[in-house]
């Protein structure tokens, strides 16, 4: 149990964000020449990431989406429209800067980086950072898919992840992913968690056949039934119907709050994680922004388990860190609008009084 | 009634956008090496835009958020925290590019185009467009706000204005507005037009005591009273209890339509600005895009009642147009997939099928 030791060791050494900063950003924006609490979210952005960085100023200077890749041994099991390798080909094209999270983060000027943490073959495509604990996950429906060890590996990898980006200067973070047949783990996982009937948990993931989802169902109940996984064990979860990249986004969060960065969820399997690293350690929510709602059907009790809310409703389940990325001109709206909106008395307007009264 | 029926002649010539390019940005979209419709609203976004611009290649090139200002004669009934001088100071402030929405549309490279549709005093900043219809409306408690010839003279205002910047070559518009004491206005047409009880269709505005509060539900019921408006005629509508810069809003839409350019709403004003625009001209609504959901009451149902989700759920209540602005980002992250995701054969990867019997 060394590594899993080491993820608890971790999570004694995460703290809360400086609620005396959020407070002092609060009474900043009471002098900004605009109506009180007008900008809503955007404002709470601002606070939440003075908070996190200690700062009355806080600067997001270097945005990284972090893509963790993994793939899945139940695929087998034909839940899936595309095998297993379009996860390394889709991977590839995210080094050329061809993906739809790529064309995306070239638009708010955030760097795109996967991170092959389970990936079934090597790919020699310069750009993937080689971490892998795995060639990919077992088929859950006939034994675990990982053991334990490798979980809390896979947990570390993500802290590692966050560790070393944030040392070439990375101030934020979107958490995205690729494995083919993880939307299948995360219905598992979610039927677990909150003790709901698999067919509720089960979407259609990127596009699927009657066959295709009558599959996906019975390789679920399988697992199930074989494993009995503990939602109180969240190693126990993951590791017997988790993936890879699911335990390395774990990290991310885990080690996002570590290492004081703001890090956003994505569409499902980023926001499962972002989920279940606030169980391992509930001072992480202190660390995240929401971003989209994903068309999954357990999308919102993820979100409401969270505690945030979802920034925007746009039909999206693309994946990749799709959503997360643009967050990022969210906060690019906010901080400008922190740095540059004048002071009441500069703008010679008599200052509105907050009234909580009506 | 020549103003009326100028704008009744305009509305004639509004025509719906291109289904047939619609069809075929939709069928470039599946070619796109990502799940069918996993972009959700983004792919939505190009396909509306094409069949606007009736082109497989839309483009957003030059934006501008115009911003109609105007004032209400009802402030004198204590409806509103600041007095109405506060909507010149926020215009002549919007000149210099110190409001909210100078420093947001900055951030996408729009410009900001305040227009003085009914300031109640002319203001010498450079940078505002003078089209001023009156000095600001009457004191509906006591009169109609304005007479149904500046109403419709105002919505003319509105359609000039695009046609004018659309000249100039901006080519998609985001409408907001300034007019101190407006959320008023908005409660008492919601109130008639929705057939609601005052109390549920009023909000605190930019904040309000408990006596301003009353001030607004006891002005709002006494205007009703006193003009009983007609809700299935707008003009009897805006002219007796609306503002100049919402008649000028609901130009503005009309011209969208009128001149083919995609236009996006913004909050409280601006929606029911749409809303009251697709009454007089339902082809209206395929030019619109939404933007995010206000918090005042009246917000979801002027949503529901033009028929569009909201893309952000952010509790902004900023007005001038903040939360449009952000959708030219939207719109960025929406051509920017269109025209960079490769095709599957491209990126060697078997094409995703589309299924619709699960």
């Amino acid at each position: 149990m060394k590594y899993e030791q080491e993820v608890k060791n971790k999570m004694k050494e995460i703290h809360s964000i400086s609620n005396d900063f959020m407070k002092k950003i609060e009474k900043e924006w009471e002098m900004r020449c605009k109506p009180i609490h007008s900008l809503g979210e955007l404002e709470k952005i601002v606070i939440q990431l003075g908070g996190i960085q200690g700062t009355v100023s806080p600067k997001v200077n270097k945005k990284a989406v972090i893509i963790m890749a993994g793939d899945h041994g139940v695929v087998e099991e034909g839940v899936s429209q595309t095998g297993k390798e379009v996860t390394r080909l889709v991977v590839e094209s995210m080094t050329k800067g061809k993906s739809a999270v790529c064309v995306m983060a070239k638009q708010v000027n955030a760097k795109v980086i996967p991170v092959d943490i389970g990936m079934e073959s090597d790919s020699q495509a310069e750009g993937i950072v080689y971490k892998k604990v795995a060639y990919g996950t077992k088929n859950f429906t006939k034994e675990v898919a990982m053991t334990r060890e490798q979980c809390a590996k896979a947990i570390l990898v993500g802290i590692e992840v966050v560790k070393e980006l944030s040392e070439q200067g990375y101030d934020c973070f979107a958490i995205g992913e690729m494995g083919i047949g993880n939307t299948t783990s995360v219905s598992a996982i979610c039927s677990a968690y909150f003790s709901q009937p698999v067919e509720e948990m089960t979407g259609k993931g990127a596009g699927l056949s009657k066959e295709g989802y009558s599959n996906k169902l019975r390789a679920i109940k399988k697992a199930l039934d074989l494993h009995k996984p503990q939602k109180t064990d969240i190693f126990d979860l993951v590791s017997k119907i988790g993936g890879l990249e699911l335990a390395g986004m774990i990290g991310c969060f885990l080690g996002g709050a570590y290492y004081k960065k703001g890090m956003i969820f994505d569409g499902i399997i980023s926001s499962l994680a972002a989920m279940l690293a606030c169980q391992l350690c509930p001072t992480c929510k202190e660390y995240l922004f929401p971003s989209h709602c994903s068309k999954e059907p357990s999308a919102k009790l993820i979100l409401e388990e969270i505690g945030l809310p979802s920034y925007f409703d746009l039909s999206m389940c693309m994946g990749e860190g799709t959503g997360a990325v643009m967050v990022f001109s969210l906060i690019e709206y906010a901080l400008a609008c922190y740095n540059e909106i004048p002071s009441f008395s500069e703008n010679k307007i008599e200052q509105y009084v907050p009234f909580e009264d009506v």
